[in-house]
């Protein structure tokens, strides 16, 4: 049986300020209007016969993956979380014990959370085509055939066609793989025809891999093997030993296992491919208007060219007689860069994070388990936050040494416990929480609940919280 | 006696987002803590033995000149307020005729509100060679020695040296007022040395003006005496007689009188003078860094040169690898325009008016003759707004057909009446205003207050108010 799994593990801030560290690209809807976790997971549901997919995630991201594969209605075959990254090779292996447990026949599917794929026929015929090589003990590499010569990716140069019982035409042995080329190189692997770019997409039979990696990455093995030994369950989420896995040496699949065996394919496919791996691949790929701007939001733009401008919810950005710009707005922070020099995103970050300060790891608009919360407001002693919470959702018991705090319920019904009461507030209603009252919000109702609340006090930071029960492990 | 009047009737969008209709360049503080009006006002009470200058403000602006000039905490000459616009003649008519009002014997210096001085002894210097011209009946400019082939200003042309009795050297007929030239014309101007820019800065005696202006423009002279001839004194204002006034033609001192009469002086001065007429000129006038950046609020730049960038409150900007650009942001909108090509922005602000949008007219925060307001959130049925009054200030008395306010004070002691309860709100107290009832908030106290409004209802537009009574006249 195939079984799709989704790699969710990058924590890229290459969007920056979009993408955050606690909400990557993978989570973000870049290109119409789903994430493009959530289109990959469509695309995986989509191929015939195929397994509920399986997600490899962060701890961190488990409820924003468990949120968004419920936004789009379909059955998920697991999430097993990461509670280190380790890269690829060992994500890969705890995937490959995952789906072993219930089908020991398994064939793996990989694929990165984070990837476009415009030609979705296309890469059927090309998972068609690796499933014959699987099937035969093949390790298959699927290979983006270069529109151009590109130096950011990692080639991959075919040798011999393949064939075999079940083996149909388009596979090949891999001869080798080779690093990021220069520009040169790269003209040349362009020109010759043979050299296709690493999508770090794969297939091959779960035993087979690690097998493989036993034989050519053991630490790696053994950490995974360890970590996975007493999966603890947890909704749909599939908890490992976290000491176990922090053991594993950190390492790609391509390092770990694929150079490495002598049982490596290539097939290669031209698929509308990209990995968004920067504002610029963005702009690629994106409509442009006649000026080849890509307007997203309210933007007004004046002899304007070759632009990528999106604005953020309440606010406008207007332009005038700039190109090749990159203009990326969002709540509290706004980038605005040369569209060939958007690689140095990264050392804003670096600023950022030099600087002890959250724009690199928070959006102003914070995702919580039960919904979120946006500061829209903040003065000397207080501040207003926005709130969500979800149906069904409840915030911690909990109380606050330095702040008091009104709310308002703008929408929905609202359980309150404040010290010995609960109560309903609806909206339209508000309720006072002294300093140091024990309290609770809950929504019991099936619509989301919204409320302001204002805080009140010498001190509103996010620590100031004691937390006395949480549903969902944080007390 | 030397009058200073300073005329703050420019609506001037040029400097948009920053500027606004409801608070134009004036009153932006661009340079340094004060706005230019108030530069202006210091500017002028600095001058020895002159009396409290007067303003010319437009009716909408009234509350923000009150407010600058208390904050500077400088006596005022008055504020006539002009109903309508009608260009720089007949403002400084209404201003000869205040000033004649209480001395026959007046002599004015018409400053604009918005202009740039660095060199004040400079300044002080062609004040005293124009004070001695404007006694010997003079009408004099104040012409600036031009530092490069500026193609945005008028020139003025001067002619033969003046003397006469009390008349000291520095003073010259002017032979003609040039328009705008192009870029050959200017350069021969520069190289001429004769001509100099005209700012816009007049100095005469009150009485020479209106005698003057009767003769080459009687309809201006006479629209202002009526629309002058029963002055309603309101606290500082002076309200004259709307529709007297708006049958004025509209028409600059320079068209209507100073190239007509043969009395024409201009002092030639060098005194760091900018009028700050577009964010170009902001950036030429400002400090920069090694790299030529003015960067204001919280700026990261990386490989960026040449430009102006200035970040709003709680909001960061990033930029990399730009050159010469004009990047101003502000909490509902964000400009990024080539530096060359700032004059554009008039542009923006004619499609923002033809698509009848706001962000040409307020600032998300809109000031009030209370205090101010701003809209920090909206969803679809509720609005959160953040409240300053003014000590001593209040709001009117006032309902509201679609919504109810939930009111909590996070600074200062708000008195609130509600139907027929008056009370006290203190910090982090709070109140209900149901939909219907009569209500108004009020600042006894010496300190401002602020609060957190949560507006619910079906509909929250700003028209959904019902003034029963008004301190400021709006009821």
């Amino acid at each position: 049986m195939l079984h799709p799994v989704v790699l969710s593990g990058g924590s890229g801030t290459r969007l920056w300020p979009l993408s955050r560290q606690n909400q990557p690209k993978q989570f973000l809807a870049l290109v119409g209007e789903r994430s493009l976790y959530q289109e990959t997971i469509l695309r995986a549901a989509a191929l015939e016969g195929v397994q509920p997919p399986v997600t490899v995630c962060s701890e961190d991201h488990r409820f924003m993956v468990g949120e968004q594969l419920q936004a789009i209605g379909i059955a998920s075959g697991g999430i097993v979380l990461e509670p280190v990254p380790r890269n690829t090779a060992p994500a890969i292996a705890l995937a490959a014990l995952h789906v072993l447990a219930g089908d020991p026949e398994a064939t793996m599917l990989v694929m990165p959370a984070d990837h476009l794929i415009e030609d979705e026929a296309a890469f059927r015929q090309a998972v068609a085509t690796a499933l014959g090589l699987g099937g035969d003990g093949w390790l298959v590499a699927f290979g983006i055939e270069p529109d151009y010569a590109e130096t950011g990716y990692g080639y991959i140069l075919r040798g011999e066609p393949l064939s075999g019982r079940d083996v149909g035409e388009g596979g090949y042995r891999i001869e080798r793989f080779v690093e990021k080329p220069d520009l040169a190189t790269a003209e040349q692997y362009l020109a010759d025809g043979r050299y296709a770019w690493n999508s770090g997409m794969f297939l091959f039979r779960a035993q087979r891999y690690l097998d493989e990696l036993g034989r050519h990455a053991p630490a790696i093995l053994d950490a995974a093997r360890k970590a996975y030994a007493t999966p603890s369950p947890d909704l749909d989420f599939t908890r490992i030993d976290a000491d176990a896995f922090a053991l594993s040496p950190s390492d790609s699949i391509d390092y770990a296992v694929m150079e490495k065996t002598d049982r490596a394919a290539v097939v290669p496919v031209s698929c509308g491919w990209s990995d968004i791996g920067s504002w610029t691949s963005l702009w690629a790929v994106a409509e442009h208007d006649a000026d080849g701007n890509r307007n997203e939001g309210d933007v007004i733009s004046i002899d304007t060219t070759g632009s990528l401008i999106k604005a953020s919810e309440r606010r406008m950005i207007a332009t005038i007689g700039v190109d090749d710009l990159v203009i990326i707005d969002t709540a509290d922070a706004t980038l605005v860069a040369r569209k060939g020099r958007v690689q140095d995103v990264k050392a804003v970050v670096d600023a950022l994070k030099a600087a002890g300060r959250t724009e690199h790891l928070f959006h102003r608009k914070v995702y919580r388990p039960w919904g979120s919360y946006d500061s829209i407001g903040v003065g000397e002693r207080f501040q207003v936050k926005r709130i969500q919470v979800k149906p069904g959702a409840a915030l911690s018991l909990q109380k606050h040494h330095q702040r008091a705090e009104h709310w308002i319920v703008v929408s929905g019904v609202a359980e309150v416990t404040c010290d010995d009461r609960v109560f309903d507030l609806r909206e339209n209603e508000s309720t006072y929480i002294p300093l140091g009252s024990v309290h609770r919000l809950r929504n019991r109702g099936t619509e989301p609940v919204e409320l302001i609340e204002v805080q009140s006090g010498s001190y509103l930071g996010e620590d100031d919280i004691v937390r006395l029960e949480d549903v969902y492990g944080r007390s």
